[in-house]
Formats: C-alpha cells, sequence, structure tokens
C-alpha cells in the first residue's frame, strides 16, 4: 500500500486503477478509508488499498481583484474574453531584483494594454492561475479548454484570446486545437518575448494583433505574434501546425509544415483556408487525456532498453525519429530497434514516428528500414510536429472508446495536424 | 552471473566492470574463464563472473575490390581521399524491388561519379562498411574517424571526403570535428538526398562541390550540400553548427546559429571565417569517447522521474530544454525537475542544457527558473545545437583526466561548436 501523505483540508489527486479524481480530504475516523468531498460537492470514502498514487495538489495562487476597477467600455465595439495566464506577456521588470515578476491583478493587466480598448470591448478578463509555460501541463491545459469554452458560451464575446508563457505555447495550442471541438469563433493565444516595460516589446503588437483575429471570422485555435524581428506585423499560425524556433527572437513561432492561415497589419488578410466563423455553433469541450504518454528523441547508437523503460511506464510514446522516420534497424552494430519495438506494440504499447527534422514529412516506404518499422506496427503520423504529435497521442489515448482504433485516429485530420501531400509535397 | 551467448571464433564486446573490450573468443576447456584474442594479438583469459555483458559483433560486410580495377589518373590535378560508407550517395535503384540498393564496389562507385576525376586525382576510395545513417553509433564514427586521419597522413592527399546518409550525418560531422585535433587539411562530409540515377539527384553537384572544397585551403570538417532546392551550387557548413533541417528536401542540411563557410559554385567562396589549411600540421586521433551519454527532450507535464532512470544508466545527458533552457520549476503544480536534477548532479551525474528552439541560445540568467537551474549545478550550452552536444559530451566524458573540468571543457570551444555572443547575439 502506499503511503498516504495529506491531511484534512488538502487537494488532493488520486490515481486509482481505473480513474483519477481531485477531491478536498474530510475529516474521518475511519482507519481504512480516506473520506473525501469530489467537485460535485458528493462526499466519497476511498478505500486506502485501492489508492495506487495520492499526492497533493498544491493551492492556487489567489489573483486578487480590487472590485471596484471597471473594464473601460465604449458603444458599438465587438466584445472579447481574455484569460491571462502568465508569462512575460503578464510580466513586468521589477526594478528591485532586476528579473521579471507577474501583473498581479485584472486592473494591472488591463492599465497596461489600453490600446486594445480602442478596438474592443474587454467583456471579461480572466487569470486562473500564473505560471510560466515551461512548468505547465496538461491539467493547465484542461484549466484552460475550460475558461475558453465558459467564454466561448457567451453570446456577447466574439472570441477569446488566451496570453502564455512562450516556452511550451505551441504545446498549448495544440491541445487547445484538439479539446476544443465543433468551434464556431476565434481562440486565440498570443504572447511577448520582452516584457511591456521594455522599448523592444513585442507584447502590445502583439496583443493588438490577437484582438483583431478574436474579433475576425476565422474559427481556429491559432498563435498569434511577430512576423518578422521588426515592428510592422504579425502573423495568425494555425494551433498545430507552429513551433517556437528561436529562444529569444520576437519572431519565434514559425509556421511548420503549412501557411500562416493570416497576416495581420491593419487589418487581417487571410493566407489560406479555414474554417468560418458560425456564432450559433456551441463548442464541445473534450479534455479527455491519459498524461501516460511521452517524446523520446532518437539519436544514432541509442540503447532500445529505453523503450523497456518507457512501455514499463507509458501508454504510448512519440518516437521523434531521423529523417523519413528512422531509427537503427538490422545493419547497425547491435542497436537494432525494430525488434524492441515489435515486442512492446505486440503487448498493446502505441509507438508513433514524427521527425526531428521538423520540417517535411515522415514516409515508411522508401527504404526498407522504413518498411520493417511499418510492419512492426509502427504510425507514421506524415507531416505532424513531434510536440503536436505528443499532445494528440494523450487525448487519443485518453478516449477508452477509440481503443481500437488508434491509428485511425491517429492520422485522422482533427486540427489541420496533417497538411495535404498534394499542397505542400 | 549473465548468460554468454557466443563460441570461438567468434568476435564479441565484453562489458567488465571498468572497461569494455573487443575480442575473438578462443577454444578453451576452462570453465569459468573465457579466453580471447585482443586486436593487439595478445591472449587473455576473462574470468566468467566479471563479464557484465556479452555481445557477438555482427561481422562486417565485405565489400570486394575488384582488384583489376585503377582509378582514372590525370598529370596536374591535386590528389583527394573518399571514404564510402553507404547512404543513398552511395546507392542506386534496385529495379527489381523498386527499392534502393548500395554500390557495391569501388567500381561501382568511381564509375557513377566520372565528372569528380575530371578535377581532381582520386588516389583512394574506401569503403570500411556499408551502413545507413540512422544505424550508425559511436564505433562507426571512431572507425571513420581512423580512415581519415590514414588518408590525411598521406603528404599526396590534399583533402579527405567522406559519403554518408543524410539521417545522422551531422552527428558523425560533430564526431569528426572533436575526434580529429590540429586539423591542417579539409574533411568534408557529403551525402544526397536523392539517388544518382534520378534525374533529380542532387548526388553529383554535391560529391563535385565537396571535391573542390577538399582541394580547398580550409582546414576544417564541414559538411558540403545543395544551398537551395536549384541545382544551382552548394554551402560548405561547419561540421559542429549543421542541422538536417527536412526529411526529403535537397537543401536538407541548414547552418544552425552561424554563418556558411563557404558558398561552392564554379569556384569557392568564403563567407565566414575558417582555420587555414597547413600541410605540415598532423593531425591527431583522439577518438576517447563514452556512450554512456543520452539525449532527452523535455515536454510539460514531463515527469522527472524519468531523470532517474537516466542517472541510474548513463554518466550524462544533454536536455534539449524550452525556450532559453527551462524545464518544469517550483511553479509548476508536482513535477518541479530541479530537485530532482539536483540530487543527481550532486551525485557526480552531469546534466546540460540546449533549447528545443533550435536556433538561438540559452541563457540562465534572465528568469529565476534559469538561475535557479545554473545553481543546481546544470551546465548551460550557449548556442551548441543538441546533437553537437550529445556528441561532445560522450567525448568530454570519455576522457577520463577532464574529470574535474566537465563544465570547463563543455563551454571550451573546440571546434566552432559555440558562437561567439558578440557576432550572433
Amino acid at each position: 500500500m502506499v503511503e498516504l501523505n495529506f491531511s484534512h483540508g488538502d487537494e488532493v489527486r488520486f490515481r486509482l486503477a481505473k480513474e483519477e479524481l481531485d477531491a478536498v480530504v474530510l475529516e474521518s475516523s475511519e482507519k481504512d478509508i480516506v473520506l473525501v468531498k469530489l467537485s460535485s460537492g458528493y462526499n466519497i470514502g476511498i478505500p486506502k488499498e485501492n489508492i495506487l498514487f495520492a499526492r497533493k495538489i498544491p493551492r492556487k495562487r489567489i489573483v486578487e481583484e480590487k472590485k471596484e476597477f471597471a473594464l473601460p467600455k465604449k458603444e458599438g465595439l465587438g466584445s472579447i474574453g481574455i484569460i491571462a495566464t502568465g508569462g512575460t506577456i503578464a510580466s513586468r521588470l521589477d526594478y528591485k531584483t532586476g528579473g521579471v515578476k507577474p501583473l498581479s491583478s485584472i486592473e494591472d493587466f488591463a492599465k497596461n494594454y489600453p490600446e486594445i480598448f480602442e478596438i474592443a470591448n474587454v467583456k471579461k478578463i480572466e487569470i486562473p492561475f500564473l505560471v510560466l509555460s515551461e512548468s505547465m501541463s496538461y491539467e493547465h491545459w484542461i484549466k484552460i479548454a475550460e475558461k475558453v469554452k465558459e467564454m466561448l458560451d457567451d453570446n456577447d464575446i466574439k472570441g477569446v484570446i488566451v496570453t502564455h508563457g512562450t516556452d511550451t505555447l505551441h504545446y498549448t495550442a495544440a491541445a487547445l486545437s484538439f479539446f476544443l471541438r465543433n468551434l464556431g469563433k476565434p481562440v486565440v493565444l498570443t504572447y511577448s518575448q520582452r516584457s511591456i516595460d521594455r522599448a523592444s516589446s513585442d507584447a502590445h503588437l502583439n496583443l493588438l494583433s490577437a484582438v483583431k483575429m478574436a474579433l475576425s471570422d476565422c474559427a481556429e485555435v491559432m498563435i498569434v505574434g511577430h512576423a518578422n524581428s521588426s515592428d510592422d506585423y504579425c502573423y495568425a499560425l494555425r494551433g498545430t501546425k507552429a513551433k517556437k524556433m528561436h529562444s529569444s527572437r520576437r519572431d519565434a513561432f514559425k509556421s511548420i509544415n503549412a501557411e500562416p492561415i493570416a497576416k495581420i497589419s491593419e487589418n487581417v488578410e487571410f493566407i489560406s483556408s479555414y474554417n468560418k466563423r458560425d456564432n450559433s455553433k456551441r463548442a464541445e469541450l473534450d479534455t479527455n487525456f491519459t498524461d501516460k504518454v511521452a517524446l523520446i528523441k532518437y539519436y544514432p547508437g541509442q540503447n532500445p532498453e529505453v523503450l523497456d523503460y518507457y512501455a514499463l511506464k507509458y501508454k504510448g510514446i512519440v518516437v521523434e525519429a531521423t529523417g523519413l522516420g528512422h531509427v537503427a534497424a538490422s545493419d547497425s552494430l547491435y542497436n537494432n530497434w525494430i525488434p524492441v519495438l515489435k515486442k512492446h506494440i505486440r503487448n498493446g504499447f502505441v509507438v508513433c514516428m514524427t521527425s526531428q527534422t521538423i520540417y517535411g514529412r515522415v514516409d515508411p516506404f522508401v527504404y526498407s528500414n522504413g518498411r520493417d518499422l511499418q510492419e512492426a506496427g509502427v504510425i507514421f503520423l506524415e507531416d505532424m510536429l513531434s510536440e503536436t504529435a505528443l499532445v494528440k497521442l494523450g487525448w487519443v489515448l485518453g478516449h477508452y472508446g477509440w481503443k481500437k482504433n488508434v491509428k485511425e485516429k491517429m492520422l485522422e485530420n482533427f486540427a489541420g495536424e496533417i497538411s495535404e501531400r498534394l499542397v505542400l509535397g
């Protein structure tokens, strides 16, 4: 039996054989049962022996909202909602320490971006948490998706903006692309690489462009940010086709294996096809997700015994393989991956291939190595980005009903994550 | 005791507590001792109980060389050496199967590239093995380095060309950059993305440009290949600063965080600074290398327990982190990497950071997360490519004498693997 290290009043995540649940622990005199209150309000008892794992969920930082502050409002402007989640775009230099510190209130956030109120009414700003994006995980993605869905359901709101740190923004964008089904309005993620109090800040242009995109007729999950290193205009990139490609430049995000959706300067100019706005559509939230998925990057000489570790701990992996989707095969000295992959796949482990070349498409049909991998049951993910593929794999494997169709679902184009071969070769 | 699965006559790799050795197993009547012949010619006995692991080394494919074939020779041309190692550039379509099959002899190789004999005398072509590059490992790198060194020692030979598959060419280029010290002549790796019998083949221009570079006055390890997708000219890229960035395009290799060294069309035009040829220099071979190093790519929510696995199996890792070199820190829900990294680093495990943005530089001084990682003992590798960093880490940790200076050595610029900050920001 695992050691249980919490006390009453704590919010705890419990992993049981078939499910996970978050609940607040209640006082109880029972020795072998933990009494908890679920978010639904129900109290239940969990036999301690059924608990595989339990961990305390740190309390969310409470963001104090000054009640007297009212968001500016102008007649005749479209309404949007904003969800701020931390990162440089919601930070300011701390002149005492030289570091950056987060904007701590909605008033603070609004007052730093007065220009957006000239073109839109911001009906709501919410700050569900303030976390740097490198520290985010799928639970944050789910929380953001829930908040976005709430705002999309508001008939006044034409589109939703999510501000976010840059480091893992593209993973979150991919998650929202899968979690929000039947989208009828724009969902726009934006960021900055330099904080707002720096002369070179990209925050203002990015947020302003995000607002324009949120009011546009494009019902997609997108990343909006600088198109180049001058302060001219932004691109809107498809949420499943973007990657942070520079550690510090303002045009950090690039569209990979796809054209940007739109160029945003004074107005929005569309570059490629997109789903049109339909305000009557009701977005559906599908946050079924398992975190029992991993991403590994192949390198020459890599010992395939690493697969034994992952097959033990995870339900599936994405291998960022070389070139067209290759790993060491039978012409290697001793580290042939194919028999090891075959063994684990036979036992139900899911293995997907993407390419560490970033650009281009995996293809199992050019070399015999690829054909052998395909025969072993490896799923070749076309031109899907590794990051998108990881998120998608967690989402597909999070759906019990899709258990028998994992390959089919991984290759179904849910959110533009696969580009047509004819268009992009 | 491990199961020993070989018989006399086999070449076997033995892993003992403190070393690894390759040897041919001899007949012996001893029950507890394996009698072997080392490559030095000495016979030794290994107590079976000391063998942690043993595996047969597959026999190298013997390449038949037709003795009657003589390489063409013209008066007045400079001499080069060529080492062919498999990959598409040394392959041809097999019209029977539709797949590609390797050129099997030196004659075969030479006859497919008649144009190079117009501009150089090819003094030697050697084919030490024919392996697709995704199946290569550090032992192949060492073998290639040894062959290159032999050819460089030949006073007639002005430069050496290595033909190689594309998938892991940049890893091999990095390895040769570190293994060949005190270089006085060019070492040029080249490749093709389309086999020579296809009309769109890039093989001819690449190899011809590689020959020009091998005759030039640039004493560097370089990758030469198409600069763009038309058949106009090639670039020579620094061996430590190049990465395969497209799975199928002919200009697959890009110079990362550095300018190409030269443009090669009719002639060689240098673009950036380089080490000048000095035929009197004697290249030194330094192939000390440990394969007890690994590369992992961080992703949001990644469980830091993966570090326990790597710390158990390896001496050091390169973490392809996010942005400026970040992983989940204390603002994460529960997967804070920093205490786990700290624990393992304290026990002598080496952890280096590069960025999965590919472009740009890691920097621990911008955010407190970076400072915490730096304090934990993580080595931030400036703008070094992850692939180069992995190879370098194996090379640095392969030098017992550098044990106390690992950080210093990882940050020493041995082969242009770190760009100066002033030049490239």
